[in-house]
């Protein structure tokens, strides 16, 4: 159904295109913000106005990356979405905007291809990567806003220019607006995206720490996040969102797992890497699925029980 | 007495150069091992031998960068220091050295020129950026080891391309040096670099979390590694370096303080600044210096004493 586009086709869609919807995902992060505003700032270049559209609230600490201007009402009549694997990324606007998406800008690799057309780099560290060389291709001058949202975008995607999905292309692009646009602060920008923390978040990461599990002689480490441990230690459970990667920092650890409370004795798990095992196949075993190094599944039981499951399951894997 | 000197002149000492010893400071860090292992590699495919030379072992972490073949041991007819402000930095090599440098290659504005040909480039982010450009100049053909030296290099002298010394360049060159060797795991060696933690580290970041102290409204936080606290929890002191970014993670933090203790009352302090404050001019007030966002003083009082004294510092310029 859907038709896989270039860069310059893409940017021939964005040039043709009239008062367009633009689609972010759910739970939004600095990739599709960043996506999502730059688009709409190269959109008006053009002379067109657009819409960004997300079911939950952009996150105050993106909100410098948002157009001082108050935004137009009108109709759609062109329906783009950035940094969207599938349809379901929409939320509860899937019902409104399913099958209706005119060009999709993305780079997972598991976009299902959902959209009329359809331009994936699976090879792109980030959506923003991918609109750079669109935003190039229609030859516009980049304004310090659209400069902001693709740095932040790529940076947020990427861990700083940490994860192995950072490119030469990555820093190539980088370098390139760095060097129209030196006055801008990327280093208040990353302080604010990697460390600031709010007091509940602080308190979070130290008692995950501090009541971290190690396993099989430190090759595999857990944390449990519970409602218990929030509540008696006045945490948000908000703050132990996207503290997946805590169970990594000891020396030696090859996977770490994190198990987050939800109702019933069910858990949301979260298995990382560090290099050699394939979580992705571990948490397929529990009807779950990922990436080789981030891989997510759910299970029922008590703690004890869940624990011994997966400790077996690591075991061998370490063991193949 | 130095005479400043381009890339281009740089390249040309070490074409005409014979049995150089390259000198790296004490507590040598990614920079300057990054710095001094490439340069010997360089100068090896020139077909000149070099040894690097460090009054302090290299850490285990950074063993991957050194050549596998063992150092030859000959006497010095060059030598050559690299990322390096001044002679204090070879510590008590300094004896042996001082007044005998004949090419410093450095990126520390307070280079204070002991060298006999000196290329300084402040607006580097690394010596081994400054490195790259001569290497380029020299037209070599990179080894991986080569490019693994000076990604680590440039990698943690700008906390992985987050602060702010991480210019165009610095994202351009690192881009080139992907681009030849997209083979090398530049993420494990970011993980190792920046992720990778012993668990005496963890516990000694986990407590100086939890002790921190919060002033002037949130605006001002301290941290204080004594020896007691270290002996308690049974925590290297080693491991209690480079602590000084823990105090900037609250959300609204504008000076954090760490105290560290040293014997007879005395404390030496680091002063870090998110961004409006100069700590270089509190902390010259106290006889110690630096840069605008990180500066150091030392301070001798009980910690009550020492508090205040800050206090009252930090209170000045806030309300500056």
């Amino acid at each position: 159904m859907a038709k896989l586009i270039d860069v310059r086709t893409a940017a021939g869609l964005l040039k043709q295109c009239e008062d367009a919807y633009i689609l972010i995902h759910m739970n939004p992060d600095g990739d599709c913000i960043g996506s999502g505003y730059s688009l709409q700032a190269v959109l008006k270049l053009l002379g067109k106005r657009s819409k960004v559209i997300c079911v939950d609230p952009i996150p105050e600490r993106f909100h410098f990356l948002l157009p001082e201007e108050p935004e137009e009402d009108f109709p759609a009549k062109y329906v783009i979405s950035v940094d969207c694997a599938d349809e379901s990324r929409f939320g509860s606007l899937r019902e409104t905007y399913a099958g209706k998406v005119q060009l999709c800008i993305d780079h997972h690799i598991s976009n299902d291809g959902y959209a009329e057309n359809l331009l994936v780099e699976p090879d792109a560290s980030s959506a923003c990567e991918v609109l750079y060389k669109v935003y190039c291709e229609l030859g516009v001058k980049f304004t310090p806003q659209i400069a902001q949202c693709l740095y932040t975008g790529i940076a947020t995607d990427t861990g700083c220019f940490k994860f192995s999905c950072t490119g030469a292309d990555t820093h190539l692009f980088v370098s390139e607006i760095m060097r129209e646009f030196p006055e801008i602060r990327y280093d208040l920008i990353n302080r604010n995206m990697f460390d600031v923390k709010s007091p509940s978040r602080i308190r979070a990461e130290m008692i995950m720490l501090s009541r971290m599990e190690y396993y099989l002689d430190g090759k595999c480490t857990m944390i449990w996040e519970t409602k218990e441990i929030c509540e008696e230690n006045n945490i948000n459970p908000k703050d132990m969102e996207g503290l997946t990667s805590l169970p990594l920092q000891p020396d030696g650890v090859e996977v770490g797992i994190t198990l987050r409370e939800q109702d019933d004795n069910w858990y949301r798990i979260s298995l990382r890497s560090t290099d050699r095992i394939n979580v992705s196949d571990i948490c397929a075993r529990f009807g779950g699925g990922g990436h080789v190094r981030a891989a997510g599944c759910q299970l029922q039981g008590t703690a004890d029980e869940i624990r011994e499951t997966l400790l077996n399951a690591v075991r061998k894997a370490l063991e193949a």
